[in-house]
């Protein structure tokens, strides 16, 4: 392993090196039942040393269900934390989102008791003290502390500045395992209403805040040194599908530039994660626009290959989220080549309507569905089962110059290879509304709904982004749903309640959503 | 009538003189099919005798459905005009809000074609060409046109900036019926990403644009001289259940601030409109909190009570919405009083993410109905019925430090006083989700859901928000689906679809939503 610079190289508070101790002997600060701030965004800067050695505890002394604490992060971090503690019941309330196997089996198994916000609102409703008045214990991975005690974060900003405001006693895990972050950060903790500030940002790289995050040193209760790296995502692999659906989009973007309603370069781009994001970098990358800007919440690996394309003038985004490996390695081996061009923020920033509206950002996100009227599922599979949660999509998608969503037109099913629409009459769960999004995508097409009124975008989205195998069977139902409001004068957004939901219940029982026919006979009233 | 000038007097532009003509004179300019953009916003500052003069003459003419316009308005206008334009077949397009028994019956049967949008989106998006490249003929009401041409609003300003930036070719109808409303309005054009700038309110009272819109003078084809005034709506009756939510209001009001976690002035309020919208101003024109600041869309005539009670300091809002009488006269006689402590802006200020984020607003809004999960339907009755928008309760609910939304726990049925029940199992319309809102309130109590996962929500909504007649039934349904949901480890937020709108259709036939059973034995797949 690199030399990346000393413990005291790195804790620029001498008194602080008094509190080095290691991530067992701090096991001792933890009381069940306590809320946790972690630094961490999509695994990307959040601590481990400290967890891990709580996990190891837990398992070794079988404390399972006996030391559950609250845990309040940025977003998801890495499966040997969370995801581990939540294999050790170690979790009661978690906010606002996760990762794992194992958490979301507790959550949906009712064990663990998620909540799930826009980020933005979580980080600023964090601070107002809104989920709880006070953290009992933060743990921060730092890169370095400097002599005035401020905390120089590692490879995300997430919400530091919101668990700062509430912490009661902190704990430091300063990573000297990798080079230090220093530089690449744009912190700030923003002031409480009435006393808030513009956020000046009007260019993608902007600055409005501090290299580091103030902090009292007085509430730093131990200094741990990890070696520990990120346990980022490896890539998502690009298919048939993603590739359409990124062909679509950059013909759209031509088309935009060329009715004058988008600049040459652009608009500053959000990209969500997963195949189809990659594919829409990939075609980025080779295609014709240059000088481009990301304002984002997550970097990935794929933004790598857009910088070295020479297309991306520069990305500012919350985390830094490469894989462990080839990503990380590679960006530390080409520093020079990437650190100028990227800013780290705090979601208070990277996910604030204000500069998300004033920059004009595309944004681009993969729901698990969509209706005939453009209202987006992002969370929930079949409307009850929780994946991730919404994360910073409604901040974008409400926020944005444009909203586009996107995703196959069809999943498989057990039994059938088409069995499973993303195009349904009603959404099960609704994260996204039809106010909310401009234009949706599959690899059947894209469907511009602007200015569109809902039966007219309900006939647009069925004949250019659902699948041919559900065209005819959205239209049955399109057709008699208008057909039986309209005569009643009820039909502005047409629905037939006693059978929105059958295509769901169809995969329940017979393995696939095409439905056979749409007549009932069902009494629900007794 | 009072004189307030002469047209002479209100157009300083001496070269528009000779373009004035009579309302009867401008139809030549109006062919079938036209985009129209007219200033107005919430029956304030619409034009009044140019639509009223063009739908005399379709009248008369027999030329219903012949002559059908797309209308592009800040929000609802004085049903003497978009009512009437609706009863005489000549609306086409209509975005984004309405208000109007003609025009809903048109939209509801399929011949309005209605798009609704956040009012802070549709303006931004019509002003960047999304609705339609051009607005064919711009309608205005002003109280004066300057020597520079630019044009002073009256008692809105609404989405003038956004026509004027598309408009072919204007119409100004010049207001002399009432006095000059000129100082009161904070008038700005925005530019297009990426040239937008900072919208620098941090206080209530903070003015960051003009007096007046520029306009080219060279686009005015016609000013019309107008006497008419705003039809405004009358006050809405407050009654016990109005009275008692507000009084839930007051106390979570006066407990926050005693928390610590709003000031002693609380934080500018925004107030939708309604009974019990007029309640909670009332509540807060007897109550302990004194210096409020309002910033918000539509201010009516409960606020001159404000202001008299000597609580309310300022107020900025997006029109000036009192009514016909006994609002504008009160006002009027007592211009000096209030007219200093108001201004007026567009609707791309007023229902900005940007200052409603940053000065912390506390949004307080009424939807038809919320679900146990806290999403909630703000437009469609029984989920396919449009009644008037969203408005701009997403913008300041999504944006708020506190997001409040209170109704009624149940509405008479046609034949049971408490047939239908507020709270239902699932929202049949979402236009605000679980991701939202902070605050429920009925007549039967305040749920604080900050910080609750989505199945202690529930449990909290059907104790405290729910009528006593729903709540065994309510809870019925929610132990049936968390029993069968959690079993499966599908269990977040749980829901039956094959019987989630049991309530709605029981409605329907039983005229209550009064479920008596649960059970279903339906096999809907074939």
């Amino acid at each position: 392993m690199s030399d990346y610079g000393s413990l005291a190289s790195r804790v620029r508070r001498k008194s602080l090196l008094d509190k080095v101790r290691s991530a067992e002997d701090c096991i001792e600060f933890f009381k069940p039942g306590m809320d946790l701030g972690w630094s961490g965004f999509t695994p990307a800067g959040y601590p481990k040393a400290v967890p891990i050695a709580l996990a190891d505890y837990v398992e070794k002394n079988n404390l399972q269900g006996k030391m559950k604490f609250n845990l309040f992060i940025g977003a998801s971090v890495g499966a040997e934390t969370e995801n581990r503690w939540a294999e050790l019941d170690m979790i009661d309330r978690r906010w606002p989102y996760q990762t794992g196997k194992n958490i979301a089996k507790g959550i949906n198994e009712g064990r663990i008791r998620m909540g799930d916000k826009h980020l933005s609102l979580f980080a600023q409703d964090l601070g107002y003290g809104f989920y709880t008045p006070k953290i009992d214990i933060a743990i921060i991975e730092v890169s370095a502390v400097n002599a005035d005690g401020s905390l120089v974060p590692t490879t995300s900003c997430g919400v530091i500045g919101e668990i700062l405001m509430i912490a009661d006693k902190i704990i430091l895990e300063v990573n000297t395992g990798q080079p230090s972050f220093e530089g690449m950060h744009d912190c700030l903790i923003p002031r409480n209403p009435p006393h808030r500030e513009p956020l000046l940002i009007c260019k993608a790289d902007d600055r409005i805040g501090s290299s580091a995050f103030p902090c009292d040193p007085d509430k730093i209760i131990a200094v741990v040194e990890s070696k520990y790296r990120d346990k980022g995502r490896a890539f998502a692999e690009m298919d048939d599908t993603s590739e359409a659906i990124a062909g679509h989009i950059m013909q759209f973007f031509a088309d935009e530039v060329k009715a004058g309603r988008l600049p040459e370069n652009l608009l500053p781009l959000q990209s969500g994660v997963g195949s189809i994001a990659n594919a829409v970098v990939g075609g980025l990358a080779k295609g014709p626009f240059s000088n481009l800007n990301v304002f984002t919440e997550v970097l990935q690996d794929t933004m790598l290959d857009l910088f070295d394309s020479g297309k991306l003038r520069f990305a500012s985004s919350c985390s830094l989220s490469l894989s462990e490996t080839p990503g990380f390695p590679r960006f530390f081996d080409n520093w020079d080549k990437y650190a100028d061009k990227i800013v780290l923020r705090p979601l208070s920033i990277s996910n604030a309507p204000e500069p998300i509206r004033r920059l004009g950002c595309i944004a681009m996100n993969t729901p698990v569905e969509f209706d005939i009227y453009a209202h987006a599922n992002s969370t929930l599979v079949g409307g009850t089962r929780m994946i991730n949660g919404i994360g910073g999509s409604g901040d974008f998608l409400r926020n944005a110059y444009l909203s586009i969503m996107h995703t196959p037109s069809v999943r498989p099913s057990k039994t059938d290879p088409t069995g499973i629409t993303c195009v349904v009459p009603k959404a099960p769960h609704i994260d996204h509304t039809e106010h909310d999004l401009d234009v949706l995508v599959t690899e059947q097409g894209l469907a511009d709904l602007r200015g569109l009124a809902p039966k007219d975008r309900a006939q647009k989205l069925i004949n250019v982004c659902a699948h041919p195998d559900y065209r005819p069977i959205l239209q049955d139902y399109f057709d008699r749903a208008c057909k039986e409001t309209l005569s009643k004068g009820v039909g502005h957004e047409p629905q037939l309640f006693d059978r929105c939901f059958k295509m769901q219940q169809n995969l329940a029982v017979n393995g696939t959503m095409k439905v056979k026919n749409w007549d009932i006979e069902v009494n629900l009233c007794e």
